[in-house]
């Protein structure tokens, strides 16, 4: 069954972002942010709560501390530092679902440090390190790429699981790799074209590239957004079609 | 056996506070700031790393959130969000402890939070709440005064241990009450003075009060502070007088 | 010629609040934040354009330092500091009203600093040094009320002028207080109530209270609010009643 | 004559950093922080009455907003919110020295930024263009290198005049360059090399490099630090070095 993921839990104090509450009804695993880039902790409780209400896991979004860049800025830390700075944001969102009486499912990297950690194997061992240290039940979750199992692999060494995911919305390069925001084309803007991309991983796995030819890519989640009312219909159109799909 | 305690990890990114290695030899129980008020993710590993270096139990020392004021403004929250912001630090606190394979002795709240919850029986019980939602091993750490047995049950209903602690350095009131800042002779300033409470404390569970009048205060732990050389050679002697006593 | 006041660039990094575009166009008077309850460099920058390009007046919104709290929590600190924090965030604005080439033209503090101002003259008095200390050729925008004469002499030992401002949208006692938010009717929900109050304010300087009473409410300029459609087209209907009355 | 810029205002809240009150005696330019990596409101204005009562004049250090790394990690910013950030820091400074009596002087870059803009034309350039909207009254303070008359021509289009520093002890390479802080001997350790240095530079303008050639370099003000007694001891020396130097 292929399960939908969602970045949750973004307002910070008196700002909003996203509409939790809308998206939440249609997906599986909430990825909900821990303070860092943003969140607070009144706001991770209730993120919680939402999820916990809906059937969803909760899964931490761990991310580099930057308030100011939304956590979409790399920074360079020595490797104690950020393992701590990881350590810190999982243990503070498992103290919340023991509070909610609901598992850590997952821990999945947010913005720039999940950029990071595709390209650099020593912060993705840092990243499973943290995960085995903290919350050995959770799994990590990151992109699919067509060499995942090699760094299945690699968080095997931590006995840390991995869930691949895909992106419902985003053009990949015949490399796999997602291609660039900075390329026309990058976002699938076309409802009919997601649900297609969609339906293809679901169903074989495979997806078509930008370029138009086939790639194996295994998933076992998807990535969607939940921002505005077009985009949670767009979640709730994916959520039915795989339902039919199963059917 | 009378324990001592002190705050620790109070420095802040490039800023240094206390002398927590200077100190950490003399004590029993280390209070760790946990980032709210002061404190950051790998100044909070550094210092349970040198706290169970030296045999010294862990605690966590939440604040309200204010850097800039390093918790000392009273801050209102509703309880939800207050919750919410004490499950969020002892969990941080805690998975550290478990990365550092040590366990989460204690909590003792910081400052203003720390004054709050004396006179105000609901702040009391959200602690109380806190702590046993997110680490019901761990002790509550809270002032010594004549009726700690009314705070003492409350904290039971909520199946918390509690320590009580008095202050080697500070004159109490004939009522219990610490003698405020804000008078003169607050701050007990010679050596002699703060030895002989010490001992008192230790040996009769009695005080000698602001006003000449001896005092029941069984207390256990005492509070020390460890900012500069004076200070770190009063802890010292500290120790070592509470050492001979035994002896 | 009565003057709309709205309160702008209250959103932060990757969040956004208002819809500062939309409102800009129908008032007179901007009270930007200056990155202490909301607003940062660059959103403030992007917000002074916005009013220049309107032909809408700049003023600063300073408030105590609480970005979690978006300043609405009341924050003591010794005068020294709480005048430098007002001389720092109005020198911001001005140096950035400076690069864009129009004055500052007013000071309105926020939130709680805009509360406490009120009842207590003490604190009023701060900000009238403030605002002659960083920006002697700027107005102080605070609260029509009945015993304003006073208010506005005070000021005046600081060479300080004031604007009085009235709320479109909130009821008032026959004390010619606000009524309390905590009260039912505090706020009124109606447009036509709306438009009726504004209208009484602008032509004939009075208001009818919550109570049923008129009340003698000089006012230089109306607050209003442009957080959503609904609240803009009141903005725009206000306007455009105000256009009617003075012509 | 030989200026002597120290940084200064560098502590945070109850974090001190620095002996301010020590160094000002000896000093003739302070470079105080703006509250972006470190210092804060009340900092700033006591640290400029500090300069002011000690005769020393007052300049701005602004920084990349980073309390948590302390200024000294590199972060990009489009250039427009790079100029804001700068207008913001320059501006909140400018607006204290006007309450102080006092003009702003000059804005010397600190940490990152500082070494970010001796690499990149495009950064020098707009930071210049910062100092032009916001205090082209003030110098603008920067390293002095062999080719630093093309940098003092890029900041004259901008009708901003340059200060250039060297520093008591650090080792040069022969290409005019800092010796990277990574390498041995970086640092001069040693009072009487530092002494030497300071001599050469006012005396001679130029410097014996860390493989002991002669290099021309023409500095307006040296640059020294104030962090502790032996520190302090050391600008105490330089400034008598100095005096005894001109009489």
């Amino acid at each position: 069954m292929m399960l939908l993921n969602c970045d949750m839990g973004e307002s910070y104090g008196a700002w909003t972002m996203g509409a939790d509450a809308d998206v939440m009804p249609h997906i599986d695993l909430a990825n909900i942010a821990c303070g860092f880039h943003a969140g607070d902790p009144a706001i991770m409780q209730r993120t919680i709560a939402l999820a916990v209400a809906a059937g969803v896991k909760v899964g931490a979004h761990p991310a580099y501390p930057d308030l100011a860049g939304f956590g979409r800025r790399s920074l360079t830390f020595p490797d104690t530092e950020l393992l701590a700075i990881l350590h810190y944001q999982i243990g503070a969102m498992k103290a919340m679902c023991r509070v909610a009486d609901t598992p850590l499912h997952h821990v999945k990297p947010h913005g720039a440090l999940y950029n990071d950690m595709q390209s650099s194997e020593q912060l993705f061992r840092l990243v499973c390190q943290a995960v085995a240290n903290t919350a050995p039940e959770a799994k990590l979750l990151t992109l699919a790429r067509p060499d995942q199992e090699y760094w299945r692999a690699i968080a095997a060494e931590y006995q840390v699981d991995v869930l691949f995911e895909a992106f419902a919305d985003r053009a990949y390069e015949d490399s796999g790799q997602l291609r660039s925001r900075a390329l026309s084309g990058a976002v699938l803007a076309d409802r009919a074209a997601i649900l297609a991309q969609v339906n293809s991983l679901a169903s074989s796995a495979r997806i078509t590239t930008f370029s138009g030819n086939e790639l194996a890519l295994p998933a076992d989640t998807i990535c969607v957004h939940g921002d505005n009312p077009e985009s949670i219909a767009t979640v709730a159109a994916i959520r039915e079609s795989l339902t039919t799909l199963r059917a």
